[in-house]
Parts: C-alpha cells; structure tokens; sequence
C-alpha cells in the first residue's frame, strides 16, 4: 500500500515544489478544481488596487498611454498578455489576441473558418466536448446556412470528408480527462481539405501544447482555469500566422486606426483585426499578474508533475477504491491533468468532500473529478484527498440528507 | 461677465452636491472626460479586494452559489448590475443583460434584428456615430448579405423605408453632444414597419431615457462613460419585453439549463438567452459598486445638474472666447451632458489644458469635447476649466513643440 510518507518524497523530489508559495490557498483546504477555476496567485490583489488607484484613479482616461511615472499603457496590455500565454502553447504573442468569453471566442473563430472554405458546408463537434462548443457551432450553423455533424468521440476523423469546413474539437475532455493527440488529428484532417480548431480550455497550462509544430489552423483557450486569471477572465484566441482569416465581429478596437475615427472600416493586419471592443483592463491586468506564477517554468516540469500527481490518484484509488470506476485513461499519451471516476451518487459525494475541505466537482449525470493543478497542488494534498474520499465512502456520508440538495450551480 | 462667485453659488444650489464625495478625484485635477472613462467610484477598490480575498480567494469554486458568510452568488451578479441600471433608462432589470463589449453587444443585437426582419434587407446607420456601430453593422452586412445604408444625421428618418430592418442611432453624439429626440424618432421608424435600436453610450447616466415610453426595440449602452464602471467594464444591451429576438452567439450562459451539460442547445427565457459565455466577475463586482453612486439620485436631478454645468460652460466660452465655434446645441432638448468645440489644433490644445490638470479630449479632426459628469463635476470646475482655456489660448501654449506630439491614444 502507498503510503503519505512516499507522497511526502515525492513532493520533495517535485521541480515544482517552490511554485505553491505563489498562490494564495485557503487553510484546512484541498483544491481539486483548479480545472474549474484556478486559485488566486499572489499579486493578484496588489496589482488591482494599483490599477485601481494609480492608472484608473489617478492616471484616468490618460492610462491608455503609458504614464510618465510608469503603469498605464493599456492600448499594449492584451498584447503583453499574449506574450505570456504564447510560450505555453507552442506560439509566438504576435498570433494570440487575448479578449472576450471563450464563447464569443469560439462564434469568431467558427465564422471565420466557415468563410475560409466557402465551398465547404459541414462543421464537425465532438458530442463530449464542454457544451459551449457544440452550442456556438450549432448557433454559427443556424446563421450561415451550415450542417452541425456530431463526430464519433472514439474516431473524429472519420467524421471530416470533403464537405468538412472545420473539424472543431476540445484536446482534453472535461469530463474524463482523456486527451486527443493533437498533432496526429490536426494533419488527418488537414490532408482532407479541412480546418482544425483546438479548444485549449482544459490544457492551456496543464499540459504541453505545440500549435505551431502541429500546424494547427486556430485554437482558443480559457484564462481562469488553469491559467488563474480569475472568475470569468477573457480567452484567448490563436489564428495560425498567413491563414488569412477575418472575424466577423468588426468593432473599433480591430481596426487599422481605431482613434482615427474613420466612418468605414479598414480591418488591422494579423491578429489585431480579432479585437472587438475596448480591452477589459482590470481583469487583463490580473491575469497578467496571475501568469507570472508561470515565470522560470517549462511545460515539460509542468507535464512531470501532473503525471506524477495523476498516477499517485490513480495508483491510490486502485488500491484503496477498486470498485470505482475510474474514466480517466491510463496511459500517459491520453491524460490531461485531472483524474475522474463514476459514481452512482457522485454529486452527494463531492458534496460530502467539500464538508471535509477536499474541493472537487460534479458533472452530470454521474463524474466526479479532480483538477490537479501543478502549480500547486502537491502529492501529499491528493494522498490525503483519497483518504477523505474513503472516509466519506466508508462513512456512507454522501447519503446525508444535506449533501443530496442541488446548489444553483453544481 | 459671469463670476467665480456665481459658479461657486450655483454649487451650492445643487442638489448633487453631496454625489461628489462618492468619487476618488485626484488632486489637482479637473476632470472633463467621464464622457470617455468615468472616474473611479468610492469602494470600488475595497469591493474588489473583498471579492479576490474572500469570494475568489477562500470560496473559490464555490463561490458561483451564495456563499454561508455572505458574497458570492457570481450567477446572480449580472442581473443584480442590470437592476441597478434599469431605472437609468426607463426599464425593467429582467430585460437587460449586462456582458461582453459594447461592439458585441452590437454585434448580438444587429443579428437579431436582421433576423425579426427576414423579408427586409438594409441596416441604416448614421454616418457620424462612435465608429464601432458602423463597423459592425459593416460585418454584419457582409456576413448576412445585407446593405448598409448611411443617413443624413439630420433627417434619419427619410432613409427610413420599406426594405430597412433596423435603424440604429446613437442617442448622444460624441464628438457634438448632439441628442436626439429619441420617442420621436423610435415611433417614426416603427411607424415604416423598421426596428429601432439605440446606442446609449453617450446617454446613460447622464440624460435621462425612457425606453419603455418611447416604444423602443432595442438598446445597447457603456458602463464606463457616465456609470464608471472601470476602463473596459461590461456594456449591458436591453431588448423589449415580447420582442421575441434572439443572438446568435449561443453560449452556454444563454442555455436554459447551462449546467445540465447537455448537448444540444436551448435557449433560457428571455434576456438570459444574451448571455454567451462567463459572467467576468471581477469587472461585474467593481461596476455593481460604482453603480451605488446613482442610490437616491432620479435622472432628472441628474439633467438639471448637467445643463445647469453646460449652460454655464456654453456662456463662459461666449463671454470670453467668442471667436470659438461651439458645435454642441444651445437648445436644451438637443443637447447631451458635453460641450465641444472646433479649433483647427484640437489636439494641441487638449494637450496643453492637460498639463494644466484639465482633462478633456480631442477627437478627430478638429474637436474638443468636454464631458460633465454631474455626479461629480462642479460649477467652479467648469468656471476653472475655461478660466485654464483662456490661459492656454492668451500664451498660445498650445503652440509649444510638446503639446504637438500624438500619443498612442489620442
């Protein structure tokens, strides 16, 4: 049996362990959905009273520009943040806008897919992926005349034939945790004429990610989960360099000239064009401040410790829960960073987790999973994890009246 | 000539007097340009602190319900906000979404009109509204194979026939201040069986507006203008009650059951169906506390208080720059919360009353425009703002080399 003092040398031998210290996590808790959203890195709240006092307050509409005394310059900050998510995602800043919902992100990216291969009808989802995919794509399919066609999760590219504009698809599944290799099914689909979109939303930061090498044509990604930007911090957007693709979404802040005023629009060259409205400075600015809990971090460390954490979940469930189901793949090639199991009552017991401090979540009808973080959640943080979870099992505290009753958000 | 004295008077006869106190207003400063970006609120700062130490710090996760000590009920924040703006223009919270840009929003709302209109194929714009509105309706044109008609900003309504959808004004001009009649024209618009949308950007908070008495179908407006919000805060877009329009950018926080994870998209009832993608938390929070500076105030002592601060602008620049040509109305009912002014160097001029500490701005080509934020610009700042204009004019300081440099954001 493993035991804590092995979970305890293993987070002494981790590359990462110095990196929890950049997070700010609250006492008596174990945070499993960071997956979900992040935690707060430390700096966030300084840097936000800063923007508070100094460039809003003090600096007011002049913080557009850079200020004299330094701070301000908010015209460049979505720039300056994509130059932090870039090395994450195998990019370069210069392709990446940062702005907007991943929802509103995915409806741009779509349409400007759609436009790039008008003789094209079809645009591939998979079934599984996290619902706002298939929600825009069917909305996107609605206004432009297109077909919405549900692939086989097991086989996507038996679903893109010549009638395929986009195959749009989620790298790793937010519900079980299985990853889709990524360079593999970009140039399946490419050599059928198609487009590829990766949602990024559960590996940005998690795993390592290499749009470029692959060749992908766009990707969009979430800033609040594993890159802890926040409760609902804008995505970000990568359009692959001489694509050629124009959004359709044609607000000021993507024009060539935007303070020129001009009547008719002149789209901005490359990514510039893929900005619409005025740059959400205070939540850009936490999240550039919460990127640098990524400073002097590879994705290759990144990736060692969240297959390490996973494994241990893994090994920790087969030995003590055998009866669990669990739906998170074994082999590395095929596992994000979290670690998923069914259960017939798994909201009860994620709810009776989180009355013994261990956060996790739910997902219809029967998934309850575990985020782990690298940054900052340890092997001793999932040894214990698993311990309360045979507490509450063995307990049968998941059949208390209290943890059956839905919360608004679950 | 009008007197320092008699500004001073006017002060104290108004009855927003006590509004001033709820801002942070940097010393030194007089501050003309909440028509750009409102000054920062009292408690905003603390609000947001609160919100990234307790509610995202130690709820985490949890956060998105109500949390036991207080806070949280992230689900519930946006349609908290549109409570709060809701008496601002004459409607009802349960109509308006409060989220994404205002070119977005825009973006969302031209859609939707288009498609009540199936069998009418033009978008009238008018040509010298804030750019962004005309840039959209540009994309939207394209991407539905629509026209784009400009009218005469005199006469809108006489481009107004049987193959316009939708007309889409901006209330209050922001380089003029011109306002127009909006009932007026909402009812001659409806009257040729077209949809009427406005643009409140430049409105709200600072004139009042009665959406619901006039009749109107749609209206999109800024929260970080006259509500001061914070640089980049969301926009929120009322459509009228029974209209039966629905976006087309089908996120999962527009989904009738958003955490049912299913696959296939519903659309919520009514305005929940204009979310898209995540409540932004973070600005959401800071805009629910800056809207506190409107608690019991009405919107007509916010108009008196404003043409009471341009009556007196207008005639000081008539006593002491007559040469100047004022191109904001002189007649109340045609007149926003700004006054402007053409000078051929705008720009230089802007700068050089900058480094005075008057901040107004420049907009292209030859505009000056000074906004007049009542809950928190005084007589004596208008007094002191021309008494600063007539020095810069005298020692044509806006001839110096300095003031003749563009900044990034002019």
């Amino acid at each position: 049996m493993t035991t804590r003092q092995h979970a305890q040398q293993l987070d002494e031998a981790s590359t990462l362990a110095h990196t929890r210290d950049r997070f700010v996590l609250p006492p008596g808790v174990i945070y499993l959905d960071g997956n979900s959203l992040g935690a707060v890195p430390v700096g966030v709240a300084a840097r936000l009273a800063q923007v508070v006092a100094d460039e809003w307050g003090t600096g007011l509409i002049r913080s557009w520009n850079a200020l004299p005394a330094g701070g301000g310059d908010w015209m460049g900050l979505s720039g300056r943040v994509a130059g932090r998510i870039a090395p994450l995602v195998g990019a370069r800043g210069e392709d990446i806008h940062v702005g907007d919902s991943t929802s509103v992100s995915l409806f741009k990216m779509m349409v400007a897919a759609a436009r790039l291969r008008p003789d094209r009808r079809v645009l591939v989802v998979e079934p599984s992926t996290f619902p706002t995919d298939g929600y825009i794509a069917s909305g996107v399919a609605d206004l432009l005349g297109l077909e919405l066609r549900w692939c086989d999760p097991e086989d996507p590219l038996a679903s893109v034939d010549d009638d395929v504009a986009l195959l749009n698809l989620t790298q790793v599944n937010f519900r079980t945790g299985a990853m889709y290799d990524l360079a593999a099914i970009t140039a399946g689909a490419q050599a059928r004429g198609a487009l590829v979109a990766w949602d990024l939303c559960h590996s940005t930061g998690a795993v390592p990610v290499d749009l470029t090498g692959a060749g992908a044509d766009f990707a969009v990604g979430c800033t609040y989960k594993y890159l802890n930007g926040g409760p609902g911090s804008p995505a970000f957007t990568w359009v692959a360099p001489g694509l050629g693709a124009r959004q359709p979404i044609t607000g000021w802040m993507g024009h060539a000239a935007p303070f020129a005023m001009a009547r008719d629009y002149q789209p901005a060259e490359g990514i510039g064009q893929w900005a619409s409205g005025t740059h959400q400075v205070l939540a850009l600015s936490a999240l550039d401040t919460a990127l640098e809990a990524f400073d002097g971090v590879t994705m290759d460390q990144v990736r060692a410790a969240s297959l390490s954490l996973s494994d241990l979940f893994i090994r920790l469930l087969d030995e003590r829960l055998p009866q669990l189901e669990i739906v998170t793949p074994r082999q590395h090639a095929s596992r994000g960073s979290q670690v998923s199991f069914r259960h017939p009552q798994a909201y009860a017991v994620v709810q009776a987790l989180i009355a013994r401090g261990v956060i996790g979540d739910f997902r219809d009808p029967d998934i309850a999973r575990f985020g782990l973080t690298p940054l900052y959640v340890s092997h001793t943080d999932v040894y214990d994890a698993v311990e309360h979870l045979v507490g509450v099992l063995d307990g049968e505290e998941h059949l208390r009246p209290e943890h059956q009753v839905r919360n608004a958000v679950t």
